[in-house]
């Protein structure tokens, strides 16, 4: 991080990446946009997608991501009603943080796995 | 995103998503790793650099990030002791993360800026 060196640049640097992460805030909303990445999906679709949310938690990440205009809520006038979640082109501006959150996440487990298995070595 | 349209590497997508936000959960370890970039630091002056961390935070964000093999404690036998905080090698490998995040923040902000100048020229 050659360029955020000066303190001027660091705190810079620091309330730029503060901002992001109080947008994205919490352990969902990437995985929400990833998920839907896929193409629109209804609200049951997503809870299964992410396995283990609840559903006001996210009903809650749901309403943020429209805030932030991430994602549209579409509602059809079919009987019953049907309500959809899309992405916005907007959400596209996330793809170089995601696509380094899940590089970094992949080489992060190999590490791990691999410092395991020497230490599994060495007490063998 | 393209590579993550398919089913399967949504899922794989969101598992190293989600681990990578397990590592570095809350707000405050990239902006504690933005300001060490500068250079090694005691507690006082990382507090400072940081404003709004309160002491009991920061000794805990310092805590899991030197678990986490992202800094180092270092203790000089001065009189009295002096502590510094110092990133590690692998600490780097959080930049392109950082990077993408701090761009986007700063994209983010000029984007809401121009939104409330829009609306104010609208209601003028």
């Amino acid at each position: 991080m050659k360029e955020t060196h000066s303190p001027e640049a660091c705190k810079e640097s620091i309330g730029a990446v503060r901002d992001t992460l109080y947008v994205l805030s919490g352990k969902w909303k990437l995985p929400i946009i990833i998920a839907l990445s896929a193409g629109p999906q209804r609200f049951k679709e997503l809870q299964r997608a992410l396995e283990d949310i609840t559903p006001k938690v996210l009903s809650k990440e749901l309403k943020e991501l429209e805030l932030n205009d991430f994602l549209i809520r579409k509602v059809y006038d079919t009987t019953p009603v049907t309500v959809e979640y899309e992405l916005t082109p907007y959400s596209n501006s996330l793809n170089d943080i995601i696509v380094g959150l899940r590089n970094w996440g992949m080489q992060h487990r190999k590490r791990i796995m691999s410092k395991s298995r020497k230490t599994k070595l060495l007490t063998a």
